[in-house]
C-alpha cells in the first residue's frame, strides 16, 4: 500500500464484548491483509467515560467521547462501527448514514424487521456501504464448504441441519436483561439468526419456514428483589424448505447446558457430505462417495493456507485461527467493498432478510403453520 | 440354572439380516446371562430351502422348513421370532398368538397402526408375551442415561434432539424395494421410528408432533428396465412436545450420505446434558454444571461393568459391545418377561404406540399442523 | 456344512474372564461363519466345582470337571483351550500336545521365553495346531490397515507409534496378585506384548529394541495386613527399529489413569498415514496425500461389510463389532488352520517370538542399551 | 495506562512467517491486555528492501531498513525481535545485548548450545530481559494443566507422553534448506525442542534422556540439479526420567504425513489424567477418578474466560483463540518482565537449557545410552 492509498477513518460506538472485537479487528486487518486503504482509528465513544478513555488509549483511537454523536458530526470519519445494544442500532445507523458514513453494525441489525427495513432503505438511498456482523460466515472453511457445494463436489444437496446452541441463559436465577426484551430478543433472534445466515450462505435461499419457539424459563429476577416475566424464547427451531429443493432444520438455543459455541451444520448431498462443528472452527469434515470402496469416511480437514484467507494469518497449516481473526476477515471484506473492489459481504439488506426470517419463524410458531419467505 | 429349569423352544421365521441376528442372540443370551430358562432352538423357516437348511445347521436348530406354519403348528414351540418383511408380520404374529406362543417380532411391528393394533389386542387377549425389536434401547448406556435423567442428575430436561440417519438409500439408481411401499415404508417409518422410541425411553411421553416428511428421490428403477414412482419419504423430521414440558426434534433420514448409524441423541437439562452418537455405541457424553469452575466439559464415559449388563459380556471396561450383543440383551429381557420376572421391555403395545406416532407424523406432514398424540 | 463335516470337540480349562470369552467364541464362530468343521463343546474344567458346573450348563458343554487332566485324557477331545493364569499354561499345553490335541492358549504363552520355547518345540514336533490369544489382531480394520500398507497405499512406512495403556493397576492400595510375579508379570509383558504383536503384524519384523521398564508402585498390600514388594514394571516403553527401515516406539502401561483400552497405533508413510484407537475398535483413520489439495484430512472409516469378516456378523455397516466378536474371529481362524485350509493365524512360535521380545526389552531396560532381536 | 506510562520501542529483524507473527503480536498485545507500557513500532529490518518497506507500512513501523544494525544503533529502541534463520540469532542477539536492548528471539535460540550459552551469559551480564519464542507454552490451557498438576488434582504424576509431529518434510523431493544443516537442524531440534519445553513446563526438570534420532530421507535436491546429503534427523525420540520420579517419552517428527500440528501431551497421575491435542488448541481433556462410579470419563474442557488470559481476548467461552493470539500472550509476558512486574516467561537461560537437552538427545542417540541432564 503506497503512501497515497486512501485513508479510512473509523469511529467506534461501544466498547464492550463486540466493541473490543471491532477494535482488535481494525488493528489486525491492515496488518494481516494488503488492504486497498489505510485504516485510522479516529474516535471511540462510550457512555462510560472511563471505558471510552481506556479504549482510546488501548486501541489507539485519536480521541474518546461519551457522546456518540461526536462521531457522526466528525466530517473526517468514514466508517462508523455500531456495537451497542440492539435497540440503539437504528438511531445510530440512521445518523451515520445521514452523515454519509459507511456503517458496520453488529447483529441483529435491529429489534424489528420494520426498523431494519428503514435502515436498509436509508443506506441504499444514500449509497453508502454497510456491513452486519455475521462473523461466522467469515470462516475460511465456510468458504471452502460453499465452494465445494457450488462445484457439485457433494452432488445435489438434499438435507441440511443447522444449530447454534450455547448455554449462557441456562441458569434460571440469572437476571432479566435487554436480551429478554420482546423486541428483538430471544434465543432464535440471537442465535437462530446465525443458523439462517449460515444455511443460506451454503445452500441459497430459504423459501418456507415452519417454526417452534419455546420459552422454558418464564420469569427471571428483576434485579430489584422481584421477578420479571420473560416472553422471549429460550429455544427456537424451524423446519426449512430451500429454493433448491433441499429441506432441513435449524435450532437456536441458549439453554443448551454445556455448549459454548455449537454453531454446527451438516449438509448431505447425493454423493457426499459436509459437517462443521463451531467449537472446532478450524475443522471441516468432508465425505465423498468417490473415495475407494472400504476406504470412505469423513475426512477431518484442518484449516491451512489452502483455504483463503487463512494464509494471510499464518503460512503454516494447522496453527489455527481464533474468533478475533474472523472479525479481522470481516473488516477486510468491508474495506474491499468500500474501495469498490468487491461486493459487500453481508450488508444491511442481508441483515434485514435475516430479521424478516426470524420474525416469520416467530409468526409461524404462534400460528403453527408454514410461512413463505418473501424473497 | 439347574437341570430342572424350564425350557423355551424357539421357532425362527426368516434367515436374513435380522434372522441371523436373532439366531446369534438366542445362542449368546443364555451363555452371557444366567437366564431363568433354557433356550432350545427348535425350527427355522425360510421360503428358500437352502437358506433354511443352512440356518438349521449353522445356528443349531433341530429342523428346517420352508413353511413357516410348521412352526405355528408345533405344540412344543414356545417362542416365535418373526424377522420377515413388514407386510408379513401381522399374519405370522396372529397365527403364533392364536397358537399360544410368545412372539418376538422385528420392527416396525406392522405396516399400519391398524394392523399393529389388531396384533396388540390379540396378544393382550391371549396373555402371551411380546417383544418388538427396538434393539438400540438395549444399549447399557441408554439405561445409564435414563437412570441419570430420572435421578435428576442433569436437572429438569428442557430440550432434546434425536436422529437416526443412514445412507443406504442415497443412490438414486438403486432399485425400488419393499421399503418403498407406501404401506409402512419410508425413512421416517424405518428410522424415525427408532428416534421416537429412544426419545420416549429417555424423556417419557410425547404429547404433540409436527412433522415434515419429504421425498427426494421420486422414482427408482423397477428392475424391469423402467422406473417406478416412489411416494415414501427419504427424510422425515418432527418437532416434539413432551408431557414433561421438554421440547425437541427428531429426524429419520436414509439419504444422509456418509452416515452409517447416526442414531444420536442430545438431552439438555437445567444443570447438565447427555449426548450419544450411535456410531460409537460404547460411549456416552455427560456434562455437569457441578464440575468445578473452569473444569467443566463433556465427559466421554466408556461402557464397562459399571453399566449393566455390560459386565455379563466382559469384566473389563472399554472392551466394547457390538450390535449383536444388543440383540442378546433384548432376548434376555424377553426371557425374563416370559418367566414373569420382569415387565416386557418393549411389547406390541409399545410397538403399536410408535406406529401411531409415525402415522401421526405423516398426517401432520400432509396437513402442516401440530397433532396430538393419543396416550 | 454337510452332515458329514468333521467334528472338533473342545475342552476348556478355566472359566474366568477369558474362559467365558472362549466359550462365547466357540458358540459364535460356527453360527457367524461357514466353518469347515462342526464344533462340539465337550468338557469344561475349573478347580472350583460350582464354576465348572455353571459353565457346563451355561455354555453348553457336555460335562464339567475340577480336574483339567480329564480333558487331556479324553480321547475324543480335539482342541484344548487354556485360559488359566500364565504359570499353568506350560504344563497344560504340554500335556495336551502330548495327547495329540490342538491347543488354543491365552497370552502370554508362558512366564518365560524358555518355557514358551519348550512348548513351541513340543507342538511343532507333534504336528498339532496352536493358537495364542492375541485377539486384537483379529479386528477387521487391522487386516484393512495391513493390506493397505502392503499395497503401498501410504507409501514407504517411516515411523510408528504403538500403545496399550489401561488403568487397572492405578490404585496403589490394590493388592498384590499373580500379575505382579516377576516371572511373566508386569505391564510390558501383559500389555506391551500386544503392542509388539500389533507392530509386527502391520510393519513386519522388529530388528532392534531399546527398552525402559519402570516400577512406580513399589509395594502393594499382601492381603494379610502387610505389604509385598513389587518388582515388575508398571510401564514399559521401547524404541524400535524394524527390518523395513521404519522406526518407532511402543508403550505398555497399566497405570494410565482413565484409559480402558488404549490399544492404539499410528503409522506414518511417505504418502499417507493410518491411525487406530482401541477404545473405538470399529474406526480406522486414513490419510492420503493424493486427496485433493485443500481437501486432505484423516478419514474416519467405520467398519462394515467391505472389511472382512465384518459382513459375516452383520450385513449393515456401522453397526459395530465388540470384543467377543474378535474372539469368534480368532476361533474361526484356528478352525481353518486345523482343517488345513489356512496357516495358523498366531501360533506358539509367534507367541514365543513375542515372549522373547518382551524379555529382550526387559534386558535392554536393565542394561540401558540396544538389543538385537533374534529372527 | 496513563499518558505517562513508559514506552517500549520495538525493532523487528525479519519479516517472514515469524516476523509477521511478531508484528501482529506487538499490535495485539497492548490492545488485548492492559500492559504497563506503551509499545511503539520503531524499525523493521529485512535484507529484501521491498519486504522491509511493505512490513513497515503494513505493520505500522516508523521506518524500514535493509540493515539490521540500524536497529542496534538506534538508541531509542528498547526491544529487538530476532526472527531470522537460526544461524543469525547469535550475532544479532549479542549486538542487541551489547547495545543494552531487551531481546525477543525466536526458537531455537542458536544452532548450538555453545552459542546459546554465550548469548545467555551476555544477556545475564548485561542485565537485559530476554524471551525465546516457545509460544505453545502461552496457551491458557497449558497454564490450567500445570496449575492442576501442581495442585495435585491428578495426584502424583507417573507417566508422560509428548509429541510434536508435522508433515512439512514428508516429500522427499522437497529441496535441501537451512533446516537440514547439521548445526541446529533436524526434526528433534526444530520440533522435539518444543516437546521438551512442554514436558518441563508441566512436570518440572528432566534428569535423564535416552534418545534415538533417525534420518529417513538421506538426500534431497540441492536446487542445482544434483542432490545433497542430509544428515539431520527426520524423527527424534527420547525416553525421559524426570526429577519428580515420573518417566515418559517425547517425539519430534517432521515426516508425520497428515499431521499439521500434533503438539500433544498425555499426563497420567495416580488419581487423574490430562490430555492435549495441539490441533485443537482450545481443548484440554481432564480425567478424574473422583467423578462418580460409572460416570468417569475424559472431560473436554473448552477454553474460556475461566482460563486466563483467554478472557482478555473474548468474554465468551468457546469462541477460540488462534496461533497469533498465543504470540500476543507471549509479548505481554515479556513486557511484564521488562517492567519488572513478573519473571521472564521463557528467557535465554531457558532456551539454552532446551538446546542442551537437544544436544544431549543427539549424543545419546549416537552412543545408544542414557545421558544425565545437567541442571
Amino acid at each position: 500500500m503506497s503512501q497515497t492509498s486512501p485513508r479510512l477513518r473509523v469511529g467506534l460506538i461501544g466498547t464492550g464484548f463486540m466493541g473490543k472485537a471491532h477494535a482488535l479487528a481494525f488493528a489486525l486487518a491492515p496488518r494481516v491483509f494488503q488492504l486497498p486503504a489505510e485504516i485510522e482509528l479516529a474516535t471511540v465513544a462510550d457512555i462510560d467515560e472511563a471505558a471510552a478513555q481506556h479504549a482510546a488509549t488501548a486501541y489507539g483511537f485519536d480521541r474518546a467521547t461519551t457522546n456518540w454523536r461526536d462521531i457522526i458530526d466528525a466530517p473526517s470519519i468514514d466508517i462508523v462501527s455500531v456495537t451497542t445494544p440492539n435497540k440503539l442500532h437504528k438511531d445510530m445507523s440512521l445518523a451515520a448514514i445521514a452523515a454519509g458514513k459507511h456503517v458496520y453494525c453488529e447483529k441483529p441489525l435491529a429489534p424489528t424487521a420494520a426498523d431494519a427495513s428503514e435502515m436498509t432503505a436509508a443506506a441504499e438511498t444514500a449509497g453508502i456501504k454497510t456491513q452486519v456482523g455475521f462473523n461466522y460466515l467469515c470462516n475460511p472453511l465456510f468458504r471452502l464448504a460453499r465452494d465445494m457445494i457450488k462445484a457439485g463436489e457433494i452432488g445435489e444437496v438434499r438435507t441440511y441441519r443447522g444449530l447454534h446452541a450455547e448455554d449462557y441463559m441456562t441458569d434460571a436465577r440469572a437476571p432479566y436483561t435487554f436480551r429478554h426484551d420482546t423486541a428483538g430478543g430471544g434465543a432464535f433472534a440471537d442465535l437462530g439468526s446465525h443458523t439462517l445466515a449460515t444455511a443460506e450462505y451454503l445452500l441459497g435461499p430459504i423459501e418456507q419456514i415452519l417454526g417452534d419457539c419455546v420459552t422454558k424459563i418464564g420469569e427471571r429476577p428483576d434485579g430489584a428483589g422481584g421477578t420479571k416475566r420473560v416472553e422471549v424464547d429460550d429455544v427456537g427451531r424451524a423446519l426449512l424448505r430451500f429454493a433448491s429443493g433441499a429441506t432441513g432444520t435449524v435450532e437456536g438455543n441458549w439453554v443448551a447446558t454445556g455448549r459454548r459455541m455449537q454453531h454446527d451444520f451438516e449438509v448431505y448431498g447425493s454423493t457426499g457430505a459436509l459437517v462443521f462443528h463451531g467449537e472446532r472452527l478450524n475443522e471441516l469434515l468432508l465425505y465423498k462417495n468417490s473415495d475407494g470402496q472400504g476406504q470412505q469416511g469423513f475426512r477431518r480437514i484442518l484449516a491451512g493456507p489452502d483455504h483463503p484467507p487463512y494464509g494471510d494469518f499464518c503460512v503454516a497449516p494447522g496453527h489455527q485461527l481464533g474468533f478475533n481473526d474472523l472479525k479481522a476477515i470481516e473488516v477486510a471484506g468491508f474495506v474491499l467493498a468500500i474501495a469498490g473492489l468487491a461486493d459487500e459481504p453481508f450488508n444491511f439488506r442481508s441483515g434485514l432478510h435475516i430479521q424478516k426470517m426470524v420474525e416469520l419463524t416467530h409468526r409461524s410458531s404462534r400460528e403453527g403453520t408454514w410461512q413463505n419467505v418473501e424473497n
